[in-house]
């Protein structure tokens, strides 16, 4: 017999009466505020005139989600069999009756027990598409049935979805030369959904890369100024910087494995410039140019206000093997060793007490935030804490994070929560855990003194909406 | 007036009365499975008919506990005075007096509390060795009488403490060159304990050692390989690995300082193998050798099945003048920093996606648990990891484990408990601890729904007994 | 309307009521013990007969503490508003009016909340000033008047509160040069106040600053020995060192980025050193000098009985603007990575068994403790750990500090509680914090079992009282 969700309304909070009462006092009092998204992945695409809607169940649930995938083939599953598509577009063995994946996912669900995963998926079936079973091999069919139905029906549409989730903002990442056109799209098209793109412009500053000289082609043509040297570079990055914010962008976003930081000789600068357009670059080069790089980007801020968003410390693509055969983002991208102190000191030295800067700081590497992150939040002006990040997005991991920052920086210093998401359905699933968290470490606080209820109050109401808003100018 | 052992059933649950419920029915459906060891380094001549049992009380829990003489050495006393015996077999200095020993450990016991080695013994004491009282100055010479009576009956001979412990299955550590010939006759015997061999090639690897050709010539005869070069060496390694498996052995175990791993090429491999056998080798080939050979114990892996243990980061004999005076394993073993995400790419690119293989990780650099090894063992189908090891198996130590890698690498990627321990007594000690605190934690999410109570009777029972079983097929 | 401090008998416990008990009982028993404060920064001249007492209350509470302020200058507020003093003596831009900063700092007080100067804060209004009122905009001057009359009257006076605070020993660090003169007249005035020095050399032994020859040029004075070379100048710190032992002095304090310890020559030593004297040194030299003064030391407190202390793992003046402007400890001193398995190897195979040498280790890399300092303090008999410093000196941190060391290195290990402060009116609140975490962790090892609460109590006073005063024999 198949079994079902229970998901109280006091789940995840400590189980000492007492102070749950107060968890559950706070909760109440943010869990209904409007979702704030300032940076993700969401494909604007499902927002436009011309979305395709969600698909199956598998195409909501499995396929996209590397989180989940990624799971079942550490336990030995194949990828092919959850319809995960080859990076070369054949379809040999993929599986592609997404009954059959849906099937295997059932067959497995238990497997995920004890993830974040788990109970965001919990959240999604219980409460956005109203399953009230527990996904078996039994009931998996029937599931099936249930959620297809849904996902054709109006309410399941994705802006209808938006205006349910409460989004008052969405971010989404875009490319340095994106066009930007399906934001421009729907921003005409009369709906009232506020998506905003981000400038990401990691494929124009990787050098090394066998497709530089073609993102950098890319980005002469979006930016409409002819690249041939490093000034005309900065110039075309500039210009898109401008044009984004144009479209209602608020932030940048840099993903580097170090966050070195430095600066060079523009001599120094153009000669790794051009040379890297010849296909002449190396990987010190690669490493002084990017940290070069981030100093750039962080005088653009100063200029433009738009906040610096810094993820470092992932080595993508671990599994050669699975790059190969998949491509990236399938699950093994695994974190390495972070640095901040020294790293981030000739940026932060430079830009850290420009008032017109923001720097958000994300880790996978938890082992920083009491030695590096807090201290360095708790003196620049510049610099905010984003929210446990990735692997870290989770109830034990945000509670560490609450426990080994705030005693040093203060709340005042965090950019309250990001989901960084792909999974559009995850969002609000994603912050109601952000906003069950908040609610049991301030409750864990009023309980034992540090501060009174009217402190959590107000602070929770900061953390969950106040600061996003206030931290990414979305006033 | 001594004091009484207090050891309720609730120990070491948290206090909450709701949860500690959920605990104590946790607890009670996994408390009385049977032992299941995969990985210790027990001596298997305790088992063989001319055993000579366990001696007297001082032998039993003093002279080779490492873990409970370095704390009464960290606080002024001296080795001498415990029996520890000197490396050059001379006894000057060296208390002969087993009375005498344990008198100082009596007088001292008090300085052991909150360690983990104190809540072992507290177990040890009460409910193996059945003493009620506190070990005390007053106390000492009865309660060394009382155990010496015991330690003398049919009822504490090995074979039976094993029967009652009800081990189900207990692994050796043996070197490369074993006979396993107390292996061979503890089969013979008759006795049913099943007692199986593990194979640990490290001496054999250590082309830095002294010893090496020794070893090497050890490893030729019990081979009855003629071993002259790199390729005869690989030869005999696996000849080896046939034996002990041909005698039950289901898994290799590596301790390095550092867990790089790589390939060199045959003719490089050969030229530094033979210069090693003339005594010529650099700390730089050592490294590169190692890295090598850990990718080729994996590639055998591959081959034979055995499951491959991998015990990194431990700088051994840290005190010289300990170790000068007292030999190895006097608790001057320190960890240090270890990475294993770059460290361990070359091997899992090459293997880690290999059905046939399964790489099970420890670590007491327990800062790499969210960053690398949750991550690594949430995706790489042949990783597992291996409980809190050494210094961090302790209450606290596997707490923080749980919180810190379930959420990324789910309960499926772990082995299970090891007591990875030499001293027999202590098996049902940790095993306890173990099942106390995957109850406790079980509870918590419970207690928190993040799963249900029929979820944490199923996953505890997987924890204790059903995955040590799986991971090290095990039958 | 302003709000009044909630600041109950049993704050900063956990809310579980058995377990709350128990805590409650514990801190009971060690809440008026005497405070023994064996390493601090307090300015001695505060206790001379010419002393100016504390100023205003911006004076007591403010503008010498880089706590408060940097948090304030974290949020985009000047440190000029808040009347920090530049460097150059200028008082361009300076406020100067104390009332106009303590009504900031009402102004923006909300922003410490959940922070651990928040708390020390809340215990100095309250039950050291009788202040009821949490400072805000509304209550700000009346605050300002209460304090400044209180601190004009007798009862606020330092050596009153010194002893109204029931401190038995005070430490302060002075300088390898300084005369002691203020000690000695403090000696001298009949006042019982126990007041006693603690020697820092950092200035003398750091051969690339600027001010090396100045610095030797005193310590030759101070010692009366013309230092001319390498021999000369250990001579020289010989002889201060005997000479602050004989004002009182118990321990040498070590301030190093990298806590690396080795061995040179004497000829490279004297080489170093003369050329260091005529301003020629490189970083390399500097790091090579400051091991072997490392060494150095403990061989004299080998000698002297001196204990030493290390501080290491801080960048100083990171934020080059504010050190500029501001000069040092202006709250931008951060952390970093800090390894000390490896580097204090040479240290401690030559002095960490000598029985007559304690080491006294502290970090700000808290994840060094299960990995590094455990297992160090567990074994060497010459280490004791020191608790939470600086940033984890805090409720949470202490908490992490107890359940990462104690199950490996025992609490007879640890050194008990140093306060390490500038701000003399936070010494009880300090203490109060450890005493609290102590009986809170303590209970909670009382209410799973581990001990029993005789134990506790013991343990408690153990860590309050008696252990600072063994580990710095401190009679």
């Amino acid at each position: 017999m198949s079994r079902k969700w229970i998901l109280p309304e006091d789940r995840f909070f400590d189980p000492d009466d007492s102070q749950k009462k107060i968890a559950l006092e706070i909760y109440h009092s943010v869990k209904d505020l409007p979702i704030v998204s300032p940076h993700g992945h969401v494909d604007p695409k499902l927002f436009s005139k011309d979305s395709e809607g969600f698909g199956t169940p598998a195409d909501l649930l499995i396929i996209p989600d590397h989180y989940v995938f990624r799971l079942f083939y550490s336990q030995g599953l194949r990828l092919e069999d959850f319809g995960i598509p080859r990076r070369d577009g054949s379809k040999e063995e993929i599986e592609q009756d997404h009954r059959k994946i849906w099937q295997r996912f059932a067959d497995n669900f238990h497997m995920l027990r004890t993830t974040a995963s788990y109970s965001w998926l919990a959240y999604e079936f219980k409460f956005i598409l109203g399953i009230d079973e527990i996904p078996d091999s039994d009931n998996a069919q029937e599931i099936y049935d249930d959620i297809y139905e849904k996902l054709k029906s109006p309410e399941f549409q994705p802006r209808n979805l938006f205006d349910r989730f409460q989004i008052e903002v969405l971010s989404t990442t875009d490319g340095a030369a994106d066009s930007l056109s399906i934001h421009q799209e729907i921003k005409e098209s009369g709906w009232k959904g506020n998506i905003i793109p981000a400038f990401r412009p990691d494929s124009v500053m990787n050098i090394t890369s066998p497709n530089f000289k073609q993102e950098i082609d890319k980005l002469s043509n979006a930016a409409g100024i002819d690249i041939i040297d490093f000034k005309t570079y900065i110039r075309a990055l500039e210009s898109r910087r401008q044009f984004f914010k144009s479209m209602g962008a608020v932030s940048t976003d840099h993903a580097v494995v170090c966050p070195m930081t430095s600066e060079l000789p523009e001599p120094e600068l153009n000669r790794i410039f051009t040379n890297a357009l010849k296909g002449e670059s190396t990987e010190a080069e690669q490493a002084a140019f990017s940290g070069h790089m981030l100093n750039e980007m962080a005088r653009m801020s100063c200029e433009d206000g738009m906040v610096m968003q810094l993820h470092p410390g992932v080595l993508r693509n671990h599994n050669h093997m699975i790059y190969d055969r998949f491509g990236a983002d399938k699950g093994c991208d695994i974190p390495v060793t972070t640095e901040f102190t020294r790293n981030l000191q000739p940026l932060l030295s430079k830009f850290g007490n420009n008032p017109r800067f923001t720097l958000c700081l994300f880790t996978v590497d938890e082992y920083t935030y009491s030695r590096e992150l807090a201290p360095l939040a708790g003196h620049y002006p510049a610099i905010r804490l984003g929210p446990p990040w990735w692997f870290n997005d989770s109830w034990n991991g945000m509670t560490r994070f609450f426990d080994s920052v705030t005693e040093t920086a203060g709340l005042y210093n965090l950019s309250g929560f990001i989901d960084d998401t792909r999974a559009f359905p995850s969002i609000p699933a994603r912050h109601d855990v952000w906003r069950r968290v908040v609610s049991n470490w301030l409750a864990k606080m009023v309980s034992r003194s540090f501060i009174d209820t009217q402190d959590a109050l107000d602070l929770a109401n900061m953390l969950v909406y106040r600061q996003p808003k206030s931290v990414y100018k979305l006033g």
